[in-house]
């Protein structure tokens, strides 16, 4: 990774039921960002428009646009203009019928640096994306930028320790979390606490784990998933902002507030992450041996009819170890 | 797992320099946990002596005993006497010149129903394990006990989200971490809350990340590593008690004092497990085609001289893919 200290700006925005407008707002909060000093932007998850997803249409496939494309197009020229890197998550149209949830990397020379493609897709109740989006085949991956090596990750992705680590070991410094994430408004009061705490904490956990700074990007408001004035029905999602930056000991560096658009300011220091993993020194001491097992769906306790065989990673002389009687 | 809920009793224990003492004082908590109600009982790491790796001294190997041997033979009379599970760490000697440090567990009809060896190994100032300890060969296993299927996992593994994922995908509702993990006197006050924060973080994440309860054991009180008068030069460690267990979404059921010894007592309930797996379905979304480059020590960002092959996972595809324009 690069040795320089770089500064990240975090973009908490709101997204009203205009595409167009959202796209244009964000390309003006990236100008804004920049010209506060930040070397990297990061978008929050399908900046472009309410979060569609909270009930299946077929129409809505048409919000998806090729990469490149419109967006990338625009946001590059003001990665260009203002020498800023820019993450912007979109919604990728890759053909007909074949839609992604793509992050795309733009360089500060206003090139495409990279794209990254969600690997984990959820569907749950208002979170239909099983129905949108055909998971990710790029694997998890590096973007080796101007300002150093980092990470992105999408939303869901947030839950799975394997992405983290995965692309952590590829010599990223930050992992970005561009996000989509909010509270039922009828589970807010029993549930909203705990629900808010566990996504922190298990993206704090990350930085720990890997020796890496984590920041998650999320957007705020009430949305009914409006698009153009076509609204999902029910109470729709109170989209909880509380976007953060971690240092890689989990310390929360930043934090914006749960209800109130931000431009969130950060330094990542290459100084500080050496400083931390000499002291917790993870990275050292990880048994590569005895890993593959974490390729399995699940390890079944027993061989049952359906399932003959030991699980992969399973010696035949485990069993007899274990009952050393 | 079995389906009814029962309890666990987590022994947050102070060690004296007399390891004859220790046991015995072990063993009586024991009897006091499951006249508590305690259905499982969980003993701190090493908790039959002061924690001695804070020097390398050869003399100590004579503290390891084979397993089976008196420290489980005690056990096991207790655990079949009062009818209740225990987890005891130990000093296992398993050969002249091989030792490990070994979690074993002992169940209510008096057997030693297994053991796990620890497979992270630290060795840091103070904590100098590497030289007492040989790498567990056993993997990470899940031990399917007559109250459930369990974890055991001990200290330096907290750190390691690839181990608990491997035992909870065995089934595990709950994963027992063993602990001995202090603060350094002349840190404390600078770093301390941050440490014991990262610490409970990480294994709140474990907890979150696949839907199982986490308890950590520690021990308390300010050691020199003392055996029979014995002691380690220096300032010691003030290990910081706290141990903790976390519900299957992270939140912190109970948790004991920073100071005193403490029989810390928590329900483990298999309903509330399935509610909140079935509310934060992680495991089915896993990307298990995609995790194969976790079981590398690094994914060198570059081929060079030294590592002329791409990691393993990597697929020739993917940097051409990764350049889209």
């Amino acid at each position: 990774m690069a040795n320089a200290a770089y500064r990240v700006a975090l973009l908490q925005l709101r997204c009203s039921p205009d595409p167009e407008e959202n796209l244009l707002r964000a390309a003006e909060r990236v100008r804004e960002a920049a010209r506060q000093g930040a070397d990297l932007v990061c978008l929050p998850e399908l900046f472009r428009t309410q979060y569609f997803c909270q009930r299946q249409e077929a129409q809505f496939f048409d919000l998806a646009e090729p990469i490149p494309g419109p967006a990338t197009e625009l946001l590059a020229r003001v990665a260009l203009e203002e020498k800023v890197v820019v993450l912007a998550s979109l919604f990728e149209r890759r053909a007909p019928g074949l839609y992604h949830n793509t992050a795309a990397l733009l360089e500060r020379d206003g090139s495409l640096a990279g794209i990254y493609r969600k690997m984990h897709i959820p569907d749950d109740p208002l979170y239909y994306e099983k129905y949108y989006f055909a998971p990710g085949d790029l694997g998890f991956r590096a973007f080796h930028t101007s300002v150093g090596a980092i990470g992105a990750l999408v939303c869901w992705d947030q839950w799975y320790p394997e992405a983290a680590r995965i692309v952590a070991l590829q010599g990223t410094g930050l992992l970005l979390y561009p996000t989509a994430i909010g509270w039922h408004p009828a589970e807010k009061e029993q549930h909203g606490a705990a629900q808010y705490e566990a996504w922190q904490i298990v993206q704090r956990s990350h930085a720990i784990a890997n020796g890496v700074y984590v920041a998650a990007v999320n957007r705020v408001g009430l949305e009914h998933g409006d698009i153009r004035g076509n609204r999902a029905p029910g109470e729709g999602i109170e989209f909880w902002g509380g976007s953060f930056l971690a240092d890689p000991f989990g310390r929360i560096l930043a934090q914006a507030p749960h209800d109130r658009e931000t431009i969130l300011m950060a330094e990542i220091d290459p100084a500080h992450l050496e400083e931390v993993r000499r002291n917790w020194p993870f990275l050292r001491d990880r048994r590569v041996d005895s890993y593959a097992p974490i390729a399995n769906r699940f390890l079944d306790p027993a061989p049952t009819e359906a399932n003959p065989d030991r699980h992969p990673g399973q010696r035949p002389d485990k069993d007899s170890d274990q009952h050393v009687r």
